[in-house]
């Protein structure tokens, strides 16, 4: 027997744009409210964005996100939502520091605000950095249920507020995302949401994020769990989505059994609990809506493939462009960047341009032709020979010096095109070369977003293979050239170049560089792996030698717990390396 | 009556380097106690050099810590030092995370480690990402004194480990500090140390790193402090120092009248007091040394230029480059640019290149060859006219797009240089354009150090008047001709070209960015201090609009408390902009 109706807003807010945001909670709410929702629930931050990064400290920011979600709660109640509980992130600042807050809007008010207490700063998080953390609990009461709000780490870190939420006793939690995509972080969030469940006693309602943000995209994987374990709901990824569902929550409140402590020596505080009732009394049996249909995650090449056209898509219309540009080599890694801005943006705003010079192979030009032909994007070629030739000879260049003008000049040629036409460009490099430094900086380095930044070299052979067998199951033309697939790699910076003239075959570099920066495997333990000790120490060196290229790298979606950036900063002037004894 | 002799080894350390400073830290207490010292301190980790970043979170980085200090406590002893008391900072690692850590080692052992407690993780530092905080407070017994030791920090934030060695009395703090330099932080810092030693209720041994590291630059500027709040010696600035004082230290210890609480609702945690005790009873008196000279700061601008020489010369020499190179416009920024290359470098490690294009005026080849000509460092002229014909030409380039590849030829020649030839490209961009994007990314952005980043160009202007005026008045050539610093400056990218063209008049532009960038003054504030409301918007957007070329710019001495990077990061797609309500 239904008590409530919730609705999970899974929505794609913009880092700043308040007013666009709050328009969009709005909206939103008014279509769960039409379908009957008692408590609708938006993603952590959404009036703000997430990340917001050095905004959090601008005070007019703080100051207008707390405008915003007053005059929410006033425009809310006018539009006729007043009588839903509407849970909506934002930012607020007080004396202690700024905040990750949720508030609850009922009636035209703002009910009660919860703080944020686990502040996470690893990986791509930097809270402890920005905010402080709250000590406040409030519950509140609706139709006779109490219902208490948690944000995001919350529920991560043991210990805190869901587990205080146990001891004192709610019949449900809601909490609220903005939880970055991960390869396959799905087979962790179900586990971790079940977990947190049974120790609050309750189910929990976890909305989360969609869309993209600067290097981050979210998946959304709304979803709501019983206090047993069981999904009762889920959203699909990668696309907004109001989820709307009624349980049956037992009311009365329960007790966790166990609560885990935080390991070290810093104690849990003593939580603030403050109790509003808003209606008391429970509503009288309804009928229920069908169930949801089910939904089960995207298998793993196209969960990844959708998190990269999220990314790429989100981060050429947040920052206003409509159009991007980047050299068609006629190798996959451009192939597989086309394949994807191409899905993102559609072929009319893809420009490829090749750029053949004197070391250009003949199927170079022809293989990127063929992908254009094949996407129906805009092509052209650009042939840059009398550009290099007037850098090589005046200044007398040889060697690599003479390799990498070569890559400059492709660069300045894109970047040309750019300030003449207005696209973004592109730069296709992959997370191996990025990784390992196989790159020139000012180089195929140049460009606003870097699609594939985070895609080892052997997932995107994966991925160009995956691509074209979705397409032969539509019955579509397999956007990638079989010979960009098939082809031996190769810069063509000089005759008769190939990638493995200066790396170790990439299966083998993708495995060592999986161990050495995901893994965070030493020497040492690669060498027990099995590895080749020479061939590890020969990795390591690249690694920690491309740090400075890295630094320079245009920004690009994360798909891995550890991309490179802000994961993984080493200094610069670093004179460690680990070696055999 | 002197009961102990102090030695303060103000060190530069190489992040990384465990070899190298292991051997530095041998090398110099041997100094150290062949003057006669009881005690010896050296900077915060100075065996793992700061900041270490990432590196932190490596394994086996941690575990070379640990295995380094161990044997420098044998090899101490080994060298005849056994008897002093050395206290070096290093990494540690145990089952609750990465530890900054301060062993000290008396006797060919480590007797007692120190865990710092407070870990910043504001401006540039980021220490909750990577170390957990300790809650031991090791006291050892030394000629009859009890000797504390915190970490940098711990002095800078309320409650902790200065007021619990106050609580529970000790005769000396020693302090160990890898203290970033910003402009006049030394009136901050003395106050400071003043304050903390009250709390201690004893005198206290504050030793600074010295040299710079990637981004920041230390100072040095090691201090010892009486109880009563009286600078007993004081270490030269940026230069590597051994102060060696005898101190009057009644034994007894002290206990702290008052204890600052720390804001919030966080509570101290209860330290563990550990007692180790090498030598009960006090020494005999001895005859003193002479009081160290008396050692005042440098004067403002002397200490900025010091500053920005280290922060250069550290990076180019820390990197192993040995020259470095970058175009000499005529303009101010190159011009003071090249004389701090000069003075850190020496001129014949300068390779100043003049790259006229169409629109170059006759005054930006003499003025770049008579600078050459004053600092005596190689110069030559290499014109991108045809570079830039081999683009403009064939891509059919106007406007922006025409004016940014000339910068980006420049770029592209000065890399082919330094690939070829091996010198290190300088960025002279400053940080008034870097702030607004007057800039042209891959153009004259391009480089591995920054070094006047940090610098606003009105600073700038000052810098190179005072430099001049040194050179006078040592009876040397001002390195700077007049017409670089009289001109009105252009980038000369389009015909009669000046930046106020583009940007306000450089004094309000500089006072506004101060109070944006620098102050966390908002729009309001900035009206309200008695800005021109449409200029301050203006310049928001300016600021707001180029975080992506922040981006790209390479690495730059910080010298004020807030230099772009890590300090300012807004999200790129942000679609916040304050302005007029």
């Amino acid at each position: 027997m239904p008590q409530l109706r919730l609705a999970l807003a899974q929505v794609n807010a913009t880092v700043g744009d308040i007013a666009g945001n709050t328009a969009m909670v709005l909206e939103w709410t008014r279509r769960a409210v039409q379908e009957g929702a008692h408590v609708v629930a938006f993603p952590e931050t959404v009036l703000a964005g997430y990340p917001v990064e050095d905004l959090a400290l601008r005070k007019s920011f703080a100051a207008a996100n707390r405008a915003a979600i007053d005059a929410l709660a006033v425009n809310l109640r006018e539009a006729g939502c007043g009588d839903a509980l509407v849970v909506v992130g934002h930012l607020d600042r007080d004396d202690e520091g700024v905040r990750n807050s949720a508030s609850l809007l009922f009636g035209g008010e703002v009910v009660a605000t919860y703080d944020k207490y686990h502040l996470p700063n690893y990986g791509v998080f930097d809270e402890a950095r920005y905010f402080a953390p709250g000590f406040d609990l409030p519950i509140v009461k609706l139709h006779g249920l109490d219902i208490g709000v948690v944000i995001c780490e919350d529920i991560w870190q043991n210990g805190g507020p869901v587990a205080a939420l146990g001891q004192v006793g709610v019949d449900l939690v809601v909490c609220v995302n903005s939880s970055p995509y991960e390869r396959s972080k799905d087979d962790v969030r179900v586990p971790l949401v079940a977990r947190r469940a049974a120790e609050a006693g309750a189910p929990i309602a976890y909305v989360n994020m969609v869309g993209a943000q600067d290097d981050l995209v979210f998946d959304g994987d709304s979803i709501v769990m019983g206090a047993d374990g069981e999904v009762l709901a889920r959203a699909p990824q990668f696309t907004e989505h109001l989820l709307v569902l009624d349980v049956d929550v037992p009311a009365g409140g329960h007790t966790a059994t166990t609560v885990p402590e935080q390991p070290g020596r810093i104690r849990m505080p003593a939580f603030d609990v403050t109790r509003t009732v808003l209606q008391p009394d429970p509503l009288p049996a309804y009928e229920p809506l069908p169930a949801p249909p089910g939904v089960e995650p995207l298998p793993e090449l196209a969960e990844t493939w959708a998190a990269l056209v999220t990314g790429l898509r989100d981060y050429v219309h947040k920052n206003g462009f409509r159009s991007v540009t980047f050299g068609f080599s006629g190798g996959i890694d451009s192939a597989v960047c086309a394949a994807l801005a191409a899905d993102a943006l559609g072929p009319d705003a893809l420009h490829g341009v090749s750029m053949p010079s004197h070391y250009s192979s003949e199927h170079s030009r022809s293989d990127a032709a063929e992908l254009a032909r094949r996407l129906g994007c805009h092509f052209e070629e650009r042939p840059v020979a009398d550009m290099v030739a007037a850098f090589v000879g005046p200044l007398g260049l040889t060697g690599l010096a003479e390799e990498n003008v070569q890559a400059r000049c492709r660069g300045i040629t894109l970047m040309a095109m750019s300030n003449q036409h207005g696209h973004l460009v592109l730069a296709p490099g992959n997370k191996t070369e990025l990784a390992v430094g196989y790159s020139t900086i000012y180089g195929d380095a140049v460009g606003g977003f870097a699609p594939i930044k985070d895609v080892p070299k052997t997932l995107v052979w994966e991925l160009a293979r995956w691509r074209n067998a979705e397409a032969e199951k539509l019955g579509e033309v397999p956007p990638i050239p079989e010979n960009s697939i098939e082809k031996v790699p190769s810069a063509e910076l000089r005759p008769d170049q190939t990638d493995q003239d200066s790396l170790p075959p990439y299966d083998v570099l993708d495995a060592v560089l999986d161990g050495y920066v995901e893994g965070d495997r030493d020497y040492s333990d690669l060498v027990a792996d099995g590895f080749d000790a020479e061939l590890v120490e020969r990795v390591i060196r690249m690694v920690d030698g491309a740090e400075y290229k890295r630094r320079q790298y245009p920004p690009g979606t994360k798909i891995t717990l550890k991309a490179f950036g802000r994961d993984r900063r080493l200094p610069i002037t670093n004179r460690w390396r680990e070696s055999r004894p």
